[in-house]
């Protein structure tokens, strides 16, 4: 039986709608890692009466009570002096905090206001946990056996504590015995085309192992939980599980882990010494864009042209004029005149271009809104591949994007 | 007195983590533009009691609850028939509703299921709001003096509804006399500051104004929201507080309403009947990807090189070695270099060009990680300026791209 947890989110801000809460998301996936349930999340305003309410409620119903927000310098931030009432405490100043404060602003050449000094004041019945990238400590309290957990709302902040402190320690003191994560990553097929592919598969799946999609704009990332007593048992299972599931996926499949596509098809470039250069239309640029978010891509990413108008196509990346009249920009010929030009133009290894009509004006019968070519080229070849996606502008763009660096990988790893 | 309003989100899915809430975000922010106050979000599972308790609680503290989600065609889908025990009635068959169904089915040549069809029962005291866009209706409870709304989870179905049946009618229910809002876009200057500059002014305000800091990313929206029973008085004062702050936001005012600066660029470049081509270092093809995603950009934006490797900056853009060799890639001199060469090459009115150090790697004393120059060419002149971000490489090229953006309007409206 996995352990219940409770989120308890404080802050007027969330409620109005001024702030989106991504604090509780977060939250739930990291809990549901260690195998604790989240039962229920509430997001309540900076007012002594409603947080007292929300921890007698979560208290009834879970074993830990997760609560972020309210710990800022100011009057209005109410979660501290309500947890010392709560538990029937007094709050009394914490030295090692208040010397973690000071060395706080020491890095930044500042001394501490009175109210920043306030930060370290803590329940009695707490035990500090260090906040390293900011000036309010959290909190973890053991009491009626329960435990209660508050930490700032900064994201940053939360998200130190959890990964440095917080996780490990809910983990060994509520380990339910092993744990063991496997995530498999598609690009390219839709949710319900991958559910229906791997149907039996998922049906046989060995008891101890839960199954969750996980879809993104794109991509559907699979996650297999194992849990039981033996962690090389699981393991074990998980690979068994892993090796029947991946020819079911084909080439969907691109890696395990942690590593985003853009970042898998540096690590190919890179180990392949190639480079690659770009020549984008309908994409206008968010090719370049996502390979350079990668810190280090300009270890293979030279650069590339956005040749939004036909004219640019021609002039800078040689498309020839007879190429377009004969089969428009959003053609395959045309995508693989820019990639080959762009190629050569950059003398980079590779080229990858796209073409497509993003919408929400410019369809036609032949090639309506959705309508993408993405064009490849290296020394040996050079390809193209057409694709229908939505009525949607801004998805087309994101899901061209994808799909250029998917044909980009696919060219390396087929 | 605003009147409250409590949030309820039923799934699983919302839970564990797997899917972000973004709901009760947009939400609260709908209501908070009507004047009605949310004073608690939950989120809870799929499971009658969980339903029932939720209910129950909210129902106790506010005057309209609003829940989303658990519409759906499967059996774990509960919401429908833990509202009818609830408020003690019966699910009936709704013919209207199933007539909608068959519509909406019909649209896309299918039959719905059974299990479609059995989304048209409705509990028998609820009204049923039409859902144009998806299979499950919503439902208007009106109960003990309190309102209950019932919406499917889908975001795009819930955001129709809202905003065709649920806001109009909530707002004549709940009209509080008259509302007014005032939107002030600001950009390129930090919230606190900003704040600064202003505070004399917002404590001036008059009573009936209330004002909220919307911060985004390099952006900060000052929204001003005045109460009270005369509308036309109401936007007299809005005027005149207006008229009092520009002056004092001065140029990092960029306009008022609900278009983007992206939006605005291109309205400008439109009335000047101008052109503009992007180079672009550091932000590796975002600034031209900014402008491509507004619908009709291609009468304003013709394209741009992406100049990552300083091979492309001389051999594409024509930036000469002596400048790069002299000042370095990341200097005022290059980048003016990048936005005529691109200006010139693509034959637009105007050129824009980015270079800095993104981070992690590549900073050095002189030129810190964050250091980034924007560039700008018309035919009369050629400028650049510098900016100083942070250490995050993600947060510099979306404030670069955001700055350069800003430059192009600043050399129009300046």
């Amino acid at each position: 039986m996995a352990h219940t947890a409770e989120i308890i989110t404080i802050g007027d801000e969330i409620l109005y709608g001024q702030t989106l809460d991504t604090n509780s998301h977060w939250l739930s996936g990291a809990l549901d890692g260690i195998n604790i349930k989240v039962i229920q999340k509430s997001t309540i305003g900076d007012q002594e009466e409603q947080i007292t309410h929300a921890l007698r409620e979560a208290e009834k119903r879970a074993d830990i009570i997760l609560i972020t927000g309210g710990l800022g310098p100011t009057n209005d931030d109410l979660t501290k002096p309500t947890l010392a009432k709560y538990f029937d405490v007094q709050l009394r100043l914490n030295e090692e905090a208040l010397q973690e404060i000071y060395d706080l602003f020491a890095l930044v050449g500042r001394v501490p206001t009175s109210m920043n000094e306030k930060q370290a004041e803590l329940p009695t019945n707490a035990e500090k946990i260090k906040n390293t990238v900011g000036t309010a400590p959290g909190m973890w309290f053991q009491e009626r056996g329960k435990v209660f957990i508050s930490m700032p709302g900064v994201p940053r902040e939360m998200k130190e504590m959890m990964q440095r402190t917080i996780l490990p320690r809910l983990s060994e003191q509520f380990a339910t015995g092993a744990i063991v994560h496997r995530m498999i990553r598609t690009v390219g097929i839709p949710e319900s085309k991958l559910a229906e592919k791997i149907a039996a598969w998922e049906a046989a799946l060995p008891t101890p192992i839960r199954l969750a999609y996980l879809p993104s704009l794109g991509q559907v990332k699979l996650r297999m939980t194992a849990t039981g007593e033996d962690a090389s048992l699981l393991e074990k299972l998980l690979d068994e599980s892993t090796e029947a599931l991946l020819p079911l996926v084909g080439d969907y499949y691109y890696g395990t882990g942690t590593t985003e596509l853009e970042e898998l098809v540096g690590i190919i470039l890179k180990e392949a010494d190639a480079t690659v250069a770009t020549a984008e239309s309908c994409t206008g640029g968010m090719v370049a864009g996502t390979l350079v978010s990668i810190p280090g891509s300009s270890d293979y990413f030279v650069g590339g042209v956005v040749a939004y108008d036909n004219r640019i196509k021609m002039q800078v990346l040689g498309v020839s004029k007879q190429t377009l009249e004969a089969h428009g920009a959003v053609s395959g010929p045309v995508v693989q005149e820019m990639a080959m030009g762009v190629r050569k133009k950059f003398q980079t290894s590779v080229g990858i271009a796209t073409s497509g009509v993003a919408g929400p004006a410019g369809g036609s019968e032949d090639k309506p809104v959705g309508t993408v070519w993405i064009g490849y080229s290296d020394e040996r070849k050079t390809t193209a591949e057409k694709m229908v996606f939505t009525k949607d502008r801004a998805l087309n763009i994101r899901l061209s994007t994808l799909a250029a660096l998917n044909l980009l990988r696919l060219n390396f790893q087929r």
